[in-house]
């Protein structure tokens, strides 16, 4: 199938000052569009982006960005850029520093969301988008959404929030922590290679899998074949096993250990009340319609998080999916998001 | 405090040969006794203990080995083994090989749930317990506890399990084998010492904290002090990180990552249906009265499976603790597991 989207790279040739004391002099923010920019540049739709995606919002948010679709190129223009930090083209820990002329490795600066808030307001300044019809954000996409959309409220016309929260809970954060621990335990951290610390890395990734599919998604798809299950002799192999180290091995071929430790120091950081007295009284700007999504079996924002926070937002409804795939469930259960968001977005149409 | 039990050891001078195929010299077995067992060898109760706990189940289960406690040691003689492949006194990977001088480590041969329970089979006829008033594991203490009461139905009176399955189920598979591949990831396993792989042991300690506490358990406890959520700095501490280095740390120097390992192979064999046609008929072997507790907020092992595998056996009542502390609940929630098994015990007497 023909790629469907433009992959772009926006070059920022000034100091970029980093809200915890460092300063990169420069930044590249790889992005994606999807459609086209309308003449009144009223339709665009801003995707941001989880943990180890990237800009290609096609390539892995599955069945969105089609005919009818929430992201529906034919009407939307979607823009989604790989964050800084990460490792799909933005700078981050593999871009070489320039002071040394070597990559940054793990001397990359600490970053916040509201740092990667900031290189997306640069692109979309340059991108001439002073109006956004819809801004979206899933798990960590939706902290930045959530930050975005309360340091320029002005900017968006409707704010989608699916499976996150308004600031990193001692949860999220232990469970952030038990993976920099994994991929410490790992003594080649700090080498300065791009595979440094793979064992680590893949250990990390499969802790973040457990608390993505939950109790559920791994009895519902995992379970041992019968024969391996109640055979006479003592199993040797588990299915579960095999894909636990599966899922590791897949990460460690399209990531690195010190994008990983960068973007889940950035996550910590989340709290859209630092600074702005309370958290209500941050999300007390977003004036916009905004809807926010939870998923019954989410073990990471589960549902009572996102109804909390969604009744501290003026205007905003909360909708819920029923799935049994815990937090991946904002992954596969697209069918039930694209009639979630359409109708959302036609009740913002219509009252525009 | 007065320590109210005694330490014992049992020294089993013959091969014992194990269901994956090796065979260990002999055995050493470390138990506790609470309590005094009466003439009629009739108040016996027989605690399996979990993961890294040890035989003294007044240090690992505070509140149940006192007066008016389900362990009430002036009611009942109370009796817990420390499990073989683990570290506090019976026999594991840190015990010496005979064959080489040399402690096991990581030659240590795989163990099974089967295999463990023989173990205590060994100790109780020793013992001289022919019946068991009631036989009580709580988590992988409770795949012990079905194993037993399945292997030999008529020594028991009663059976109590609390928070556990009757196999390891996919999930709870891929939760260990996530924590090998944390221990795996630390290049110091295999290296012949106690203290090898310390830092991935605790990065899997960590692992298995988030399983234990969930959600709830960690957004009670561990929140960030206003202060440090809401300054305008960006906080550099957070208390979820302390607590799951804390922990890892207090692990690393209580436990050793051969013996880990060793238990979570063994784990992972649990299947009561093994050999036995399939589980349902496997669990009808149980004759005596059962109660099966679960946990509301336990994502281990939720309440639907103990609700379900409860249904199985033919003399079983399904009770449930409501409690914020996850799977951990079976160590916080005394007070309602003292009155829930109190309760159960009486009525277990009463039709006696």
């Amino acid at each position: 199938m023909e790629k469907k989207g433009k992959y772009l790279v926006y070059n920022y040739p000034h100091p970029f000052e980093l809200e915890r004391g460092g300063v990169l002099p420069s930044l590249t923010i790889a992005y994606h569009t999807f459609g086209r920019l309308d003449s009144e540049k009223s339709n665009c739709i801003w995707v941001c982006h989880a943990l180890t995606a990237n800009s290609d919002v096609d390539d892995w948010w599955p069945n969105t960005v089609v005919d009818g679709g929430f992201l529906d190129p034919d009407k939307y223009f979607i823009v989604c850029a790989n964050i800084i930090g990460s490792c799909y083209g933005s700078t981050g820990p593999l871009s070489v520093n320039p002071a040394t002329g070597e990559p940054w490795y793990d001397n990359f600066p600490k970053l916040t969301i509201r740092d990667i808030v900031k290189a997306h307001i640069l692109l979309a300044d340059h991108l001439g988008l002073s109006s956004i019809f819809s801004l979206i954000g899933s798990s960590v996409g939706g902290f930045q959404a959530l930050e975005w959309a309360i340091m320029q409220p002005y900017r968006f016309q409707s704010l989608v929030l699916i499976a996150t929260d308004v600031y990193a809970s001692p949860w999220a954060i232990a469970i952030d922590e038990t993976q920099r621990m994994a991929i410490f335990a790992d003594s080649t951290y700090g080498e300065k290679r791009p595979d440094a610390a793979q064992a680590g890395l893949a250990a990390a990734r499969a802790i973040g899998l457990l608390t993505y599919r939950g109790q559920k998604g791994y009895d519902l798809t995992q379970q041992d074949s019968p024969s391996e299950d109640e055979r006479e002799g003592v199993p040797e192999y588990h299915r579960a096993c095999s894909y636990q180290r599966h899922q590791g091995d897949k990460l460690v071929k399209r990531f690195d250990a010190y994008s990983y430790v960068t973007i889940l120091d950035s996550f910590d950081t989340h709290n859209v009340g630092r600074g702005r007295v309370c958290i209500p009284d941050a999300l007390s700007k977003i004036s916009c319609p905004v809807i926010c999504v939870g998923i019954t079996t989410d073990i990471i924002f589960p549902p009572e998080i996102i109804k909390k926070f969604a009744a501290m937002i003026p205007n905003a409804t909360y909708s819920e999916i029923s799935s049994q795939f815990g937090h991946d469930g904002f992954l596969v259960e697209y069918a039930l998001l694209n009639s979630i968001i359409n109708n959302f977005f036609s009740s913002v149409s219509s009252t525009n």
